[in-house]
């Protein structure tokens, strides 16, 4: 298997230990910045600084950003003071927050000294709004108009300050900081007369957010209405910031893997994957499995309570798997399904008679044809195929009523759960396939007895 | 609990009983297209023709585009031909071309007829590209520089077209047709020199996708460069369209409701829940539910076989829900945590190795207290509180180590498959909860009947 794998990660690599640095730097000029982060990352730690120096201060920036924390930092560490002034200088304010938030207390420290004045007030600004709010992902760097401009006026301005600015291409339009008007780089450029002012075209009817607003919100309302950005103003209404479409974009990201990984009764973590600790992963699930396996003791109970009527009919415990499982797959069916469409704001609390009659609907088809092929399977495959004398038609009959019922209860209760949870202030996510499962094991079981009990025990 | 509930809706309706039409077009104009096709959703329908045709030309357009497929076709049924010629004038190519996907074929007909040449023609570039590819969600209306233009003359450019364009933001620079170089908008804002022509300062380093990409893998593109648009070229590597990050969110969050709806077994839908029929809903849910309960004659099988030992012990069975669902729930941790590393590009099939290791050292440590703390419980709450002395230690010690080991199995079997789909061509997202579930069930009775005939069945 001696092949060739010719990857541009191989390259730079092969460059490097060859110390072609002016060969290395003709091919990192032409790259992305998420790219070089990206290489960056395959490439062993000392020869990264070497490496990061090749860079043109601009692209240097835009790779740092797109590195991962322990680069960041063993970047920052490896810095002359001169080096890290001109990096936090290229970077835009939000990022340089971003890294406070992340690095240790020395490296922080560090980099608060080298930020000029202007730039650490804002970082101020930004560090002083609780995690996840609107606030702590906002950059302060927006192009903000008067009324009174005129478009040249206008233009001038934007040309002007835009080199600092994380968007050129929504202008605020203020006074007195309040935040009055907004109007877009495309509409200033479609004005033919020169007259005409920045009042005279821009929207009055401002859609913004709150600084204390969650980011996961914003990023939504980001999304619906297109925005390339979302202002963010505080408790006076004056703007404070804007949060760019890149931003709201890595915030939906976060936030539905999140979703996802509560789902699936994990604790979220912000680290990918390959960067966490086998002893990070553990933590993350150890939690739930608990719980849940614990609280599995009720299903325990059912059952050793039937011990002695399931002892004359050994035959039920083979049905146990199927009809837990069935009733658990139908009952996250609905669950997951109503938790997305809360989470993207398609479905609300007021609609939850819409909800449970919808899913009573669909549950009484699946509960049905589920249970007729399952009387079917049992006789052609259980029965005849497989010989079992034990499995008589009242048994089958037992197993695919309960089948029936448990997959009603168990699609009414999936979709109902996550949404009182949303009512009650806790996330929907949480009340998902694991946490349902257990419940309807429960419900499956008692069912179960009870017709047993009617048409078995007797 | 007769309360006021005065949400904008509510007013409009009340308007519009009360034809206060004048009244509903102030309100309506201070609104954005997406909370006037929010308000029209809940609007009785004979009313909204009459609501639209109080808004402005642009804000109709907005509106349209925003509203559900059933709404937009009551409303092409009820236009005049220069209503209709109007809007679609007003729409962007890749929107027109959406509509045309969703409507019958007697409006796309008037549709087709109603645009003029030149959108016909770039309509049909459009529809020409398979689903779900890069082409068939592109527009067609970009910005084009050529090299040799000075910043004057691709400002002025710019100005003249822009009302047609989607973006302007991003200008592509081409010649005869070849897309060479990127520049953007700001980038020529802030040129000081008027000498300075387009091909100084764009970017020859074009990232683009090409129109057969998966329109999945191009918004994660769009998203990892932080694009506002990305370029779409074809076999010739001639400029055919842009996608922009407004659409590529779209196609984020439609791709991830597909992973998570596949993650929960239940087959993708386009629809929105509320939207969706209860027969459709079933129609997405019943396959999967019917092939998982047959699968699960194989856990009955296993059952089947000790039926004997089992009826001499029947203690036994009340921990069978508790060992399945931990398990069940330890491999879909795994494998959830997988499939969306996989889906967000941070994991791929040549770190399985690294999966492999982080996943058994981190179900180690899982089995381990998992084993422990049931051990405990068992003796504590089991025997102790519930007085059940049929829980023998022996019985204890076979619970406790076949959870341990269903708990490392779960983990590695969840933690390897999705990898394995995505490496043979099929979706990893397939490979979650319910599939996983399923293989664990079998594992952990094994292992259980295993265990308890080495120590208990003598």
């Amino acid at each position: 298997m001696a092949g060739h794998n010719v990857t541009i990660e191989n390259t730079i690599k092969a460059l490097t230990d060859g110390r072609k640095y002016s060969t290395i730097k003709d091919i990192l000029v032409t790259m992305n910045g998420a790219d070089i982060a990206a290489v960056f990352e395959e490439i062993s730690k000392d020869k990264i600084p070497l490496l990061f120096r090749l860079l043109p201060k601009k692209l240097a920036a835009e790779t740092f950003v797109e590195m991962s924390t322990d680069l960041q930092e063993l970047l920052i560490q490896g810095f002359s003071n001169a080096e890290l002034r001109e990096v936090i200088e290229e970077l835009y304010v939000d990022d340089v927050a971003d890294l406070i938030d992340e690095m240790p207390a020395n490296v922080v420290k560090r980099i608060l000294d080298h930020a000029d004045p202007e730039m650490r007030r804002d970082i101020n600004e930004i560090l002083k709004y609780p995690e996840n709010s609107a606030g702590s992902i906002m950059t302060t760097e927006y192009i903000s108009l008067k009324p009174n401009m005129t478009i040249d006026e206008a233009l001038r301005r934007i040309r002007e300050t835009a080199v600092d600015k994380e968007t050129v291409y929504t202008c605020y339009v203020t006074e007195n900081r309040k935040l009055i008007g907004v109007v877009t780089l495309k509409e200033i450029l479609l004005v033919k007369d020169d007259n005409t002012r920045i009042s005279d075209i821009m929207n009055p009817n401002v859609i913004s957010v709150h600084t204390t607003d969650e980011r996961e919100e914003v990023a939504k309302q980001l999304s619906k209405y297109n925005f390339i950005a979302m202002p963010v103003i505080d408790n006076e209404g004056m703007l404070v910031g804007i949060i760019t479409f890149d931003d709201a974009m890595d915030v939906i990201e976060k936030e539905t893997t999140e979703d996802i990984e509560k789902m699936a009764a994990i604790l979220p973590s912000e680290k990918g994957y390959l960067q966490s600790k086998a002893i990070d992963i553990y933590k993350q699930r150890i939690p739930w499995l608990l719980l849940l396996m614990v609280s599995a003791t009720f299903t325990g109970m059912i059952i050793s309570m039937f011990e002695a009527a399931l002892a004359a009919q050994v035959v039920l415990t083979a049905f146990i798997p199927m009809l837990m499982d069935t009733g658990g797959n139908a009952g996250s069916q609905a669950s997951v399904t109503v938790i997305r469409a809360l989470s993207l704001g398609n479905v609300s609390f007021r609609d939850l008679p819409k909800v449970i009659w919808k899913e009573f609907r669909a549950a009484i088809l699946s509960g049905l044809s589920l249970a007729a092929v399952c009387f079917f399977k049992i006789l052609l495959i259980d029965r005849l195929f497989l010989g079992n004398k034990d499995v008589t038609l009242l048994v089958s009959a037992v197993v695919c009523a309960t089948l029936a019922v448990t997959v009603i209860a168990a699609k009414i209760i999936g979709g109902t759960l996550p949404m009182l949870a949303e009512k009650l202030g806790f996330d929907p996510a949480v009340m998902s396939s694991p946490f349902i499962t257990t419940i309807i094991d429960a419900i499956s079981l008692l069912v179960y007895f009870g017709f047993a009990s009617l048409l078995l025990f007797r």
